[in-house]
């Protein structure tokens, strides 16, 4: 029966292709139920908190002396290699709040200049004078990083990359594309897209995040499992040195084996050895042919199950494949208002697949394959395939959506984690016994600071997020989860950052990850690099 | 015609499975012309020339002073550690040839020492007593590598990793492989065959290469199209640094973005900082169905256009994409002997096409649709396609059999570049007619040093093999090809070594890829992790 029911299904496939409606199947259904889907417009960022100093909220960090207080004759010095419209300074109206404070709005810095230039060689004059005068300076892309990395602590200046946003270079033979590091990702995105190719990764972020702040933070996204890590597909990058020297291996070919792969050290180095100005990165063919199905299933086990068959069936097209609890979606429904979600009945746990491929009909063929096995035997209890451009962006959303909506509540504690498979959703679990044993947990009771922990993430790279939810940051919930997580995620081997990188927030726990040799070298690096220790100070290690 | 051709072709592929016959189809012929394939028993390799002393045929490397050397003192501390059958030692009737010859036959160093440690611990002292007595050590895989960095110049002690060779840990979820440097690559891919995945890169010295060594090296080889660069794939290591401590990130995760990537510094450093002696890798799922087939082209410009229509038909089942030129496959049959050639006609070049996918059916058509295409526009003349796993095996031995072929004459200048790919076969061109004025080149005439200068290589890459096979070594050719070909690379942006390393051959080189400020660096990491240069010396910078 099903199997009619999914053939029947994928036959619609073409002949719906522009339609409006999407496809609904299930297996205890009664074959198809047309539905008509639409999504609306995502709400701009919010919260509901006016954000704390971050210097209020942690005042055991302080201030360190060695950084010289910013002067006029510094101003003087900026103003003659820099035009008006690279230089932002913080007047009575203006307090660079926009360069300030963080996405999450978290974590408020009191920097009084940002510089905003245009070249590479400026950007170099910049870090030698800095370096030179002992005046600390904070790297800045899109400002979408979410550990508080990118943002100053005290009144560090903020250099940001945002004008440095040109193409330089595309061969649509190799693939290779050169660009200026302030490039936003869905620009470089679009910009393949018209050549035929795709950038290697994606995420979240991607119409404000700088492709320089993707590489600086190694991050990893929704492709990661199909293209493999910056690492690999980083092919060079040109980096100014704090003394303001410029390394440049922007020329890279696809392979080159001669020296140590010096670029590799300022991969996800988080701005605090040196500014990434350009990146030149391997880009595959665009894929012709993209399916995106969005399945309830009943336990985390099932969703184990799920992985294990899709990368048997999927193989070669598996382009995603990420999970998501009933609690990220109930706020996720919350936020998104009057959209249908894409399921009717609520699953303990969603599971979104993607495949990628160049060849529709293949690639249908063994989705179709892959669905019949894992509903024939009971692991998936129900789904949906999008059937055209707008549905698959749609379904993409109700996984998206999960960071603002974890957020729109007042703020959000995240946690992004590396575990083994197995233990992957346990974290979730015990974060919400943790929090519910402290009374700190309310999902409809407005006098508890907690709304809600939610776990969601990237199942195919061992990725969880731990989304907690909150009405407005507080040091209790803070206490309650950390160093909590922290240890959990060490007494299990996993990593306390899988891709969202230490910043500000994880500083002090890079031992729950790393053992004492391995934060020696770091540091040791740290000081070859930076020696006067400029580049984004109160961060990392 | 073609369309029919093909498809009875492909039609006999399951029909055909186990039989003996390859299907050879032509454009221009008359249908299936069925013959019988069988392929020698490779010969071991061998050189006419007897190995001269390195420090011989380079008098202007003079032994560093700086170096203690072997005392009976030191020994004896080495009896102390290891067994007797971790320590070889020169004798009357022993000269350690196996570890002081390269491959090639082409660099021959004089130690009298080969330790064998079979624990990491072991390696660990042995590195800290030679780093406190300024006992200078070469560290040594499976010695398969092509630029003269594995074995000793001088009186080095050989640090041979035989001896730590087990498989540690492998998960058969996650596919993340552990294992000791000392595994042998071959071995490697047989086990994890066993549990359905497959190494992520293989070449041809897999019978004898190490995994620590390929990581210490960085080689390529042939999946690298597919699986991309050990950088991406390689998850954590274990190095013994020269002062004895251990580096381990053995228990890394598929993603941790926890401080700087410190063994990315290892990956490719040529056992110059220190010694590998464990690697973590993710191994992706052993496809389900390999095809392979073989062509013949007419031009180098035929070639890239194979290739990218190769790239845009095969796509994601794409895994390698080699190139042979006539003057190799010519060596190859005279090295092969009564082994028929896959093609009866001669043809400029030669492509080898290999797709790994999960679904044999589905593939079939892709490399169908993609061959009448090729065929029918003219670009590819004529091609044979492996119908068994014997076939393929054969098919893939005419590329691989390159290097013993260029070998055999006498001996061979091997030079690994990466050039753009619209220039990667000129330089088999100017080499030729450099050769040529020079008076060195002599096809079937045995008064002439060079028998043939041959290009071959992964084209997906831009990465080129020149091999100039010669009777003999001679400063004449020597002279008559460096810096010429560095200079010819270099000229294009290239890459003197895409794969095979730096070493001794190509040490004093590696500005004809590097910029100043990034060779500055390079030496400086080399001083940072090995103050006292004890580890490998006059190689790499």
């Amino acid at each position: 029966m099903l199997r009619n029911t999914v053939k029947r299904h994928l036959k619609n496939f073409s002949r719906a292709k522009t339609g409006p409606g999407a496809v609904f199947w299930s297996k205890n259904g009664s074959g198809l139920r047309i539905k008509p889907m639409s999504m609306a417009q995502v709400a701009t960022y919010s919260t509901k908190i006016p954000p704390r100093l971050t210097a209020e909220s942690y005042p055991s960090v302080q201030r360190l002396t060695q950084f010289k207080k910013l002067s006029p004759e510094d101003m003087t010095f900026f103003q003659s290699i820099l035009s008006g419209s690279e230089i932002l300074q913080a007047t009575a109206d203006e307090d660079l709040a926009l360069f300030n404070e963080d996405w999450m709005r978290k974590y408020k810095g009191q920097s009084k200049l940002v510089l905003r230039p245009k070249s590479v060689e400026q950007v170099s004059q910049i870090l030698k004078y800095c370096n030179d005068q002992k005046l600390a300076v904070v790297p800045q892309g899109g400002n979408t990083g979410l550990v508080g990395g990118s943002v100053p602590v005290f009144d560090e200046i903020v250099l940001s990359l945002t004008q440095l946003n040109k193409i330089r270079d595309f061969d649509p033979v190799s693939g290779i594309l050169k660009c200026d590091a302030g490039v936003i990702l869905e620009n470089a995105d679009s910009y393949l897209a018209e050549h035929g190719y795709i950038f290697p990764m994606d995420l979240g972020a991607k119409g404000s995040c700088h492709v320089g702040g993707i590489v600086a933070t190694n991050a990893g996204g929704l492709r990661l499992l199909r293209y493999g890590s910056l690492h690999g597909t980083v092919l060079g990058l040109e980096v100014v040195l704090p003394n303001g020297k410029v390394l440049n291996s922007m020329n890279a070919l696809r392979k080159d084996n001669t020296g140590y792969d010096l670029k590799q050290m300022f991969i996800g180095s988080e701005g605090t050895i040196g500014v990434v100005t350009g990146v030149s990165i391997l880009t595959p063919p665009r894929p012709k042919a993209v399916n995106v199905s969005f399945l309830g299933v009943g336990s985390y086990e099932g969703v184990q199950k799920v992985f294990v068959q899709a990368k048997q069936e999927l193989s070669e097209i598996l382009s995603a494949f990420e999970f998501m609890d009933l609690k990220s979606q109930k706020l996720a429904k919350q936020h998104l208002k009057d959209v249908a979600h894409p399921l009717e009945d609520e699953y303990p746990f969603y599971v979104l697949i993607e495949t990628s491929g160049s060849n529709k009909e293949h690639d249908d063929a063994k989705l179709e394959a892959f669905l019949e096995k894992a509903m024939d035997d009971g692991t998936v209890l129900d789904g949906v395939v999008a059937q055209d451009e707008t549905e698959l962006r749609n379904l993409w959303e109700w996984r998206e959506s999960i960071p603002e909506s974890s957020q729109a509540g007042g703020g959000v504690y995240k946690y992004d984690v590396s575990l083994p498979l197995k233990d992957l959703y346990s974290l979730v679990e015990a974060a919400n016994e943790r929090l519910a044993e402290k009374g700190l947990l309310g999902d409809s009771d407005a006098t508890k600071p907690v709304i809600s922990a939610v776990g969601y993430g990237h199942v195919g790279d061992g990725n969880l997020h731990l989304n907690v939810a909150v009405r407005e940051y507080s040091k209790e919930v803070e206490k309650a989860l950390e160093p909590f997580v922290y240890e959990f995620v060490s007494s299990k081997n996993g990593s306390i950052s899988a891709e969202h990188g230490l910043g500000f927030q994880k500083k002090n726990y890079i031992g729950y990850s790393k053992n004492e040799q391995e934060v020696a070298m770091i540091k040791q690096l740290k000081n070859l690099y930076d020696p006067n220790a400029i580049l984004n100070p109160y961060k990392y290690v």
